[in-house]
């Protein structure tokens, strides 16, 4: 298997994995979901699946030193807020655009987690015609969800106008999909999106 | 008029505009490529159009200063090489992918604008059914030309086994097509993609 940028799992996991059911089989592996999305995409671009990249943080440059004989050095720069989702690319023709969060909370995914350029944005990419979704990861359990974009938008609504700041742990459960942690593509998240949209 | 990001024309010359066939007309504002391809991206989102965005230039954070009540200051990091092109998004439910590029040369574009990974990038977003192609302006003549990724990737092909380095003005002329400035939407993508892929 060709790991692009080295990425791959640790040998003596890859020994002792075998076929099961079991959806928390490769968790606690202390991977951060960025971590595993970033693993997931580099499997799908390795077997020509999609092709997904995560956009680089968006940074404003102040000021630059160009030392003789070596690189530029940033030396003075500053995080901007994204206006857009982390992750987009191009599955069977589709454009896909989705976001990644993560939260301690066990109950519920506060909304704050999002801009409000990213609310814009997810109902662009929805009205164009594109994939648009989410996904979340309860860290606390441990579980990973796949939530559609309309349906964040729905909250956000209700949000606006004054109903709660936050999608239950029950609604991502219902109106999302729990994606089971597997090995080589560990946050699977294609079979969903053919499902859902191809189907 | 509705600018995102504040980003508009000077006032003098909106006033002295005037309808006009000749490409020229809007020519030489000091306005680099990038420049007008992002108020044409934002004029695009402005109208709902298209949905599309400037990648931020991908950088290795290495140390980052917390003062108190203050911004978090990024005080060394260093620039990336681009793994991907420059611009993507969605237009008519398609994804579209591209890249800018100026150059001084009056007779040839060096195919050396290009990363490898940018040649490997556009040619999979081709295979998927990405919409992709390079935004090419001859500052000396200050023309912009729209050209196919496939016409790209073909000379990238052709010197690979050996051929020449460079795509020429004339071949560019021929298999590309010349952006005339407009007003508001600068580098008016849109109608060529249409004619192209949509009819």
């Amino acid at each position: 298997m060709n790991y692009p940028n080295g990425v791959r799992p640790r040998a003596n996991q890859s020994n002792r994995v075998k076929k099961t059911n079991n959806v928390q089989s490769y968790s606690n592996r202390g991977m951060s979901l960025e971590e595993d999305i970033n693993a997931t995409n580099e499997y799908y671009l390795a077997t020509n699946k999609a092709i997904v990249h995560k956009k680089p943080t968006p940074i404003q440059i102040v000021r630059v030193h160009y030392p003789k004989r070596s690189a530029a050095v940033i030396t003075e720069a500053y995080f901007q807020s994204k206006s857009t989702t982390d992750y987009n690319g191009i599955y069977k023709g589709k454009h896909i655009d989705f976001e990644a969060k993560e939260t301690k909370n066990k109950t519920l995914f506060p909304l704050a987690n999002f801009h409000d350029h990213q609310f814009s944005h997810m109902q662009q990419i929805v009205e164009h015609g594109g994939i648009c979704f989410c996904l979340i990861r309860f860290t606390a359990m441990d579980e990973t969800y796949f939530i559609e974009a309309k349906d964040i938008l729905q909250a956000y609504e209700k949000m606006m106008q004054g109903g709660k700041k936050s999608l239950s742990y029950e609604d991502i459960k219902t109106k999302g999909e729990q994606i089971p942690l597997q090995f080589q593509a560990r946050v699977n998240y294609l079979p969903i999106i053919d499902e859902r949209f191809f189907s």
